[in-house]
């Protein structure tokens, strides 16, 4: 199905694709002589490593940076004869705790029944933030979120989703999350509290009747608007302190890695240009969509500039992407092109 | 304090120990020609890697094996100056659980909220099984305990428990423990549900933001008379089993290492006369103690041959058992063959 690609590290839309609007440009200039209006070009080669400098460089130079949109080049599309457009990234905020019990690991048969266990511990204090419903019970966690209109879950019922594809595709038994809305809300635009590593204790073949001195786990929680990771780390921590048993104590810590959420508003004035650009090129409108990672560049944009950046680039979901053997399709190039000469054009008023 | 010791592995009761009745009968032997009454000596020394194949050499030979009553050189005393008795021993049974969702490691951005998250589940699954009370809450897993007596808490309570003395020894913040019985009581004669060991996900520095697919836990259940190994596992697994939640299945199997409780019952025999000898050979009575550890040969005996074991030993708590530099009183050795031939001359109607 793919007509030419580049392949190797880095080809694709998060690196590779940064190519294209300085290609479609390059283009225009060209063929015209000028541009239709006035472009600046800001390359983010850092977004894999978290963005470390990145909110000192854009606070300090926001002059150099004003603008009245933002495009970003970092993103895709939903197939080959489908647009799509981002309306929606998750932020992101973790927490380590240790649950801390006797000073050493202890013989289970001899103080099993004296004192507590701090892998039960942990349990109870995990089983306390997440029901079996799905819902976080965090107190105030979803205080700051902005709930889902009628026609925010209409947009998203648009996009085709398979659920019974999607079991299989990753192998589960069943979804698991909040009752009271479909997965692709979930997936998209709820808030999420995953478990991301725990340890403790005895991990090794066979038994050891260990009553272990302590056990850790690591959280990390995907936001939603206008939820705030300061905030929300502020939240978990007052919870795990309220929660830990009586025989146990509980270290918590931030684990690095941060971002807010991003919501494009409704009516959005780049976003509407991109989507009769997409229409265009592709023949059909685009569909609407949210993710659940993170991109901190935007909301760093936000923060700084006041501008709600408009994701516009080509990559697509089987590209391997940050995977051995990652490519970026030739087709998507010269379609990437044409799309950014076509929205370049309609923002100076020539189409 | 101490006068003099044997030193060096195996130095201690459960393996120097034994050499303790035989001293006595040859000094007996020596003395009178011949000893007061019949003797066998059955050495056991697999005890520290479970007594594999020991289940079977007493099962074949319990002819061979016959007695009237039975004295074990492994274990200890109370004090230098006090003498006590083991009246209880506690049973052991295991399981491993492993709790999976997806077939392979998920991004928590992408897959967070969709589907559920092993660790989550497993957490809610122990949670499940012992509550903050203390109380195991696997349906029957009570059923068959010997509830304590009002004499079973009178004797318990008449040995001295300094209780902030074992929450700083330990280093603990506080005892846990079933409502409604001592601290000695849930050590000694009250069955317990211990986490050995848990692990899943990403164990390392800093956070990865993954959503795993599988995560594991150990569990260890002491048990007292008249609990059953095999029927626990049972009831452990129907437990799990019920409780895994939507979303995630869970995979049990035993742990290695299973033993019967063991209670030697009021009144019983042999015990009533080694705790005669230790009031003549300490001067004082004995406390009466039970273990929360397991002897599998005690209850593997008991089976066999019907009758009672009475641990006659001399081991005391500082001498640093399995440790390296462990050692064993030269006193202690000079008093246990001492009580060892009361104990022979009192069975034989001499004394």
């Amino acid at each position: 199905m793919v007509d030419g690609a580049v392949r190797g590290r880095g080809a694709s839309d998060d690196k590779g694709g940064m190519l294209i609007p300085i290609l479609a440009a390059e283009a225009l200039l060209a063929s015209d002589g000028k541009l239709p209006v006035n472009v600046k070009f800001f390359f983010e080669g850092q977004e894999e490593i978290g963005s470390p400098t990145l909110q000192a460089f854009i606070t300090h130079n926001s002059d150099l940076l004003e603008a009245d949109m933002i495009f970003s080049a970092d993103g895709g599309q939903w197939g080959e004869d489908q647009p799509s457009m981002i309306t929606g990234l998750k932020g992101l905020v973790g927490c380590e705790m240790t649950v801390s019990g006797a000073s050493g690991d202890q013989h289970s048969g001899m103080q099993g029944g004296g004192i507590a266990n701090p892998i039960h511990a942990l349990s109870h204090i995990i089983a306390s933030m997440k029901d079996l419903n799905g819902d976080i019970n965090v107190a105030g966690f979803y205080d700051d979120v902005v709930e889902l209109s009628i026609h925010d879950r209409q947009t998203i019922a648009e996009v085709p989703f398979d659920e019974d594809a999607y079991i299989k595709k990753l192998g589960v038994p069943d979804v698991f999350g909040e009752m009271g809305f479909t997965t692709p809300e979930r997936l998209w635009a709820r808030p999420t509290l995953e478990l991301n590593g725990i340890w403790g204790g005895y991990q090794g073949e066979g038994t050891k009747t260990v009553l272990p001195a302590k056990a850790s786990a690591k959280i990390t929680c995907r936001l939603v608007a206008n939820q705030n990771p300061e905030q929300i780390f502020v939240l978990l921590k007052k919870h795990i302190e309220e929660n830990t048993p009586r025989g146990v104590t509980a270290d918590i810590s931030r684990l690095p890695g941060s971002a807010d959420p991003f919501l494009v508003p409704s009516g959005h004035n780049s976003s509407q240009i991109a989507a009769e650009v997409l229409s265009e090129v592709y023949g059909k409108a685009p569909y609407k969509v949210r993710i659940g990672g993170s991109i901190p560049v935007m909301s760093m944009l936000l923060k700084e500039l006041g501008v709600h950046a408009t994701v516009f680039a080509f990559g697509l979901d089987d590209e391997k992407i940050h995977a051995p053997n990652e490519f970026f399709r030739l087709s998507s190039f010269r379609r990437g092109q044409e799309a950014y000469c076509e929205l370049l054009q309609k923002l100076g008023g020539k189409n």
